[in-house]
């Protein structure tokens, strides 16, 4: 527990990535949330042939992990599955509406109002760091993401977490954040550095991590 | 009804945008949802300097539209509301955890994997059409689009919708899909101008469609 070969829940991962991408492949999340939740799950792991073939994108339309099933259901898109995994316990989001609406609205943003600007800047540096248009752009790009993580930052003030105690929402935000590829531009707001470090020393993150990176093999295998 | 101005949803938009805003702004989603739910809402507009300031900041800490609010809960995130309106309809969601579980996916993919590739192109084609390095870049952001759509497309195949009857997924993703700058690229794939078609050929699109556009004036106004 939580990785047990028995459990309800299934998590599909890839058997290796390249060393950019070990301790960040999007599994992490999920693995996180049931960490948290103190929830079993076991492990699928595929390679990359396996992910773009048909069988796979009846599961993953994209072709990407994670993907996920428990007794009731199939998924894809690791924030929806923390919210799921989030809906079967209390450790990851209040019970009532209210509340549930909240952590909503928190994972949606980290989604669709952060980390679409981080991309731009993984695009660059991870990608196409010598490109020519890359050079020209980056400024612009650095500067629409310092907005983001000022609004960000601004909302944080003096709390702990987004919503209250720690919750899903905090599990999505807190990864996005490991995403930025500039960390002279987190610098410019401790506020954000201090609430990643606290999400991310939770013991809980610990072993998710652990989990993520032992599994990943040391060579690509074929089939 | 709808639009109601005793309703007890209340959802935030722009009193005025630019020309090519219009029809754009993301309050367009959860007027839909509502429309589509028989739930009526009433309106509050804002400029865009009450949208930047510390006040609104704490109801939208990234300072855009849409807001929302109920008896029950504020919050922000188009893609959030919709979902929490089509918890209250039996019309835009299954009642089954299975079937929801579906539902949040596909949301969460609409805004997660596919939009942050169209916000991309928008970055080019509406922001940065002269600027040398979008020029560069332009070719490799339809290649990537182009896979996402092609693997949109291949999920559809023959289905009216992305799962089952019309959802909130259909909201969020054939508003993601209107988006796309690139007509040509659309055509491409007939499975998504269909599916598109289908969605926003609705009764319920033209009156949300048609309340955004009446609702914005013709000229900023000043407070
Ligand atoms: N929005 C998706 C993104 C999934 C994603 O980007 N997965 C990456 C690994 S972190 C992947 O499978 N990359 C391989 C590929 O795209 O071919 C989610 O959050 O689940
Ligand atoms: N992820 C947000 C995006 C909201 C958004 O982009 N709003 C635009 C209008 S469509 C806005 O307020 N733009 C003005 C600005 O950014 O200053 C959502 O879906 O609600």
């Amino acid at each position: 527990m939580p990785v047990d070969a028995n459990a309800e829940i299934e998590i599909t991962g890839f058997a290796w990535v390249p060393d950019f991408a070990r301790g960040f492949v999007r599994d992490l999340r999920p693995r996180w949330a049931c960490e948290e939740a103190g929830i079993g799950y076991r492990e699928r792991l595929i390679n990359f042939e396996t992910a773009k073939g048909e069988a796979y994108r009846r599961e993953q339309p994209f072709g990407q992990v994670p993907a996920y099933r428990d007794n009731e259901v199939q998924m894809f898109e690791s924030g929806a599955m923390v919210l799921r995994i989030a809906e079967r316990s209390e450790t990851l989001m209040p019970r009532d509406a209210a509340g549930r609406a909240r952590i909503l609205t928190w994972v949606t943003a980290a989604l669709n109002s952060v980390e679409p600007f981080v991309f731009d800047l993984v695009a660059i540096d991870t990608f196409n760091k010598e490109a020519e248009w890359a050079k020209l752009r980056r400024p612009e790009v650095i500067e629409s993401l310092r907005g983001r993580l000022g609004s960000l930052a601004n909302w944080l003030g003096g709390k702990d977490y987004l919503e209250g105690d720690f919750s899903a929402a905090d599990i999505i935000m807190a990864t996005v954040l490991r995403e930025v590829s500039d960390e002279a531009l987190m610098a410019e707001f401790p506020t954000l550095t201090a609430y990643r470090e606290r999400c991310v020393s939770r013991p809980a993150f610990q072993r998710a991590m652990d989990a993520q990176l032992s599994s990943l093999a040391a060579e690509p295998a074929m089939a």
